[in-house]
């Protein structure tokens, strides 16, 4: 018997929540109920769709609800969770408004499936720039105990939804021809993006940090399970499509060589190391435009792994992922898989 | 008396370091002399030149000499530096090559101008990435001494030369048609440049770190004067034309508040500090596109001042320069201008 799923939201994530359900043929009733705040037919996952407006009835047999819409600053989860629930569905959320409630268990399947309970039936996606993160270091701090990382991150303008790559490709051609006299509209980026980068990710909020920011510190603490991690991000949008790059430094309370960091992270679930030597004075590494290789679809690729030139025992690296698919749509669809796996959802 | 300046190099630095000597009305006979490996007529600073061939004769008469070129891997004045003293010339250099001997002195005037002393008439410019690094962090240095320094990069295509923005301009406009599909042919970059980020700039060299990211190293403990500074650097280029960022932490002895460091970097040289509420979750800060706003010409911009939520007394800051003006070029000219004005260089 094949599930009942419901999504809500239709930009990017939504989208390609779709295709993810239809590519790892996750057994569900063909095509998904798919829910937004106006009805409207749309191609999802390459099929036309009619997307129905998000109400009661939407939920209404749901055997799992996946949320990756916004109703004004909130997600859609905040107005339908009671909802869903209520309708008997397991429900997983790619916004960000339940992560840190600590009745919702924040889940990326490679490193924490366990934080599902039998307690609750709602479950939270990170953060893109949190997810590629602790799937880099989780496997590093149970074997040493990571007891601080510093994070600078080079991330893609789909992290601001559709808008955001609409915004660069409509920038570009003008800033080609002039780079010195950029006619500035401000759209969704604060700053031009296009050839320019911008180190300001969502609202600045507490002690001058951004949202974006606090969310790498909260977030992956919360998935770590380990509070007493020490956390600093700066989050820096760049005129990038897809993909983003982080610049990370770990330290650790039993020592870690690079050598010995490799190998952990090749046997690691979820992660490609890409970091050889290759030649006189050239060594292999992940760029974001390496997550168009089929091989590396829905990875976190590392590369640059070495020792920490200001201090002795951490190590510096270079995490790459696709911040729609492993940083949103497919770790959804991957903890959906989890609540099959485990018998909460039954096909 | 003006002076006779013979520059060697014509590359972006070299046409810079033309264009600044007539924008700061530097006192030298106009149109200084031009050498370059192979004669040919240029445009320089608007105006029609002859660039000669480098040879001993460019050098003849010369009071100062300039170095901005390359001759195969090596900087020209690894070649000519000889001849040029022999002609009793002062020798500034851009290239690497003589940075970190012991007796050349490496300078930033807004830093250690000091450092010129009276037995060399040979003085290296740092590189780009460093220049606006230390211009930054020398005034938190001397207030409060820094121990540690970790810095991630977003880095300008114009910092490899002229033909690194050259390959930006060439792979956008089809990389903006097809993202998945790019036809890479390796120009100056092992990767495509375009919409992407390559986290590697010049040779891996020790420890798996690249040459870039160690005269990060290296050359900011020469120009600080402090061998201790522990330091760690990744070095990213970003699909940007002009501009390097830098989103860096520091560590210091003595403890110093966000408050207080933007207090004295706002009454350092050189530096301006964009770091202002701006409304409701929102702040001022520096991009590489502000670069262009005349005001900022040859500074070097401060902004995203805060403690760093991973360790007690620590900061974190994103740095903006021109890397082909204070970058290269114009920090050349500053260097030359404190030889006036101390009486080396007589006018």
């Amino acid at each position: 018997m094949a599930l009942n799923v419901t999504v809500v939201g239709v930009g990017l994530v939504g989208e390609a929540i779709v295709s993810c359900l239809k590519q790892r043929n996750f057994p569900c009733n063909w095509p998904p109920r798919v829910a937004a705040t106006r009805e409207r037919p749309e191609t999802l996952a390459g099929e036309k769709m009619l997307v129905q407006e998000t109400s009661a009835e939407v939920f209404q047999g749901a055997d799992l609800v996946l949320f990756a819409g916004q109703e004004g600053a909130k997600g859609a989860s905040v107005t339908w969770r009671e909802t869903a629930e209520k309708a008997g569905a397991w429900c997983i959320d790619n916004g960000r408004d339940f992560r840190l409630a600590d009745d919702v268990p924040l889940v990326v399947p490679e490193v924490n499936a366990d934080a599902i309970g039998e307690t609750t039936r709602f479950i939270a996606s990170p953060n893109c720039s949190t997810i590629q993160l602790v799937v880099a270091l989780a496997p590093l701090h149970r074997e040493a105990r990571l007891t601080r990382i510093i994070a600078a991150t080079y991330q893609a303008t789909s992290g601001w939804g559709m808008k955001g790559p609409q915004e660069l490709r409509k920038q570009t051609p003008g800033a080609l021809e002039n780079q010195t006299d950029i006619e500035f509209d401000p759209g969704v980026f604060a700053r031009p993006i296009a050839f320019n980068c911008i180190p300001h990710i969502d609202r600045f909020v507490d002690a001058d940090y951004t949202r974006e920011e606090w969310k790498m510190v909260h977030e992956t603490r919360k998935i770590l399970g380990d509070a007493r991690v020490r956390i600093s991000a700066t989050a820096v949008r760049v005129p990038v499509f897809v993909g983003h790059g982080e610049a990370v430094w770990i330290e650790t309370e039993k020592k870690l060589s690079a050598d010995a960091a490799r190998e952990i992270l090749r046997g690691a679930p979820g992660v490609v190391v890409i970091d050889e030597p290759d030649g006189e004075g050239m060594r292999t590494y992940p760029t974001q435009l390496d997550l168009v290789n089929p091989e590396y679809a829905g990875m976190t690729l590392v590369g640059r792994i070495r020792e920490d030139t200001s201090c002795a025992g951490g190590l510096a690296m270079y995490i790459v992922a696709d911040n729609i698919r492993k940083g949103a749509a497919l770790n959804v669809v991957q903890v959906a898989e989890i609540l099959l796996q485990r018998g909460h959802l039954k096909a």
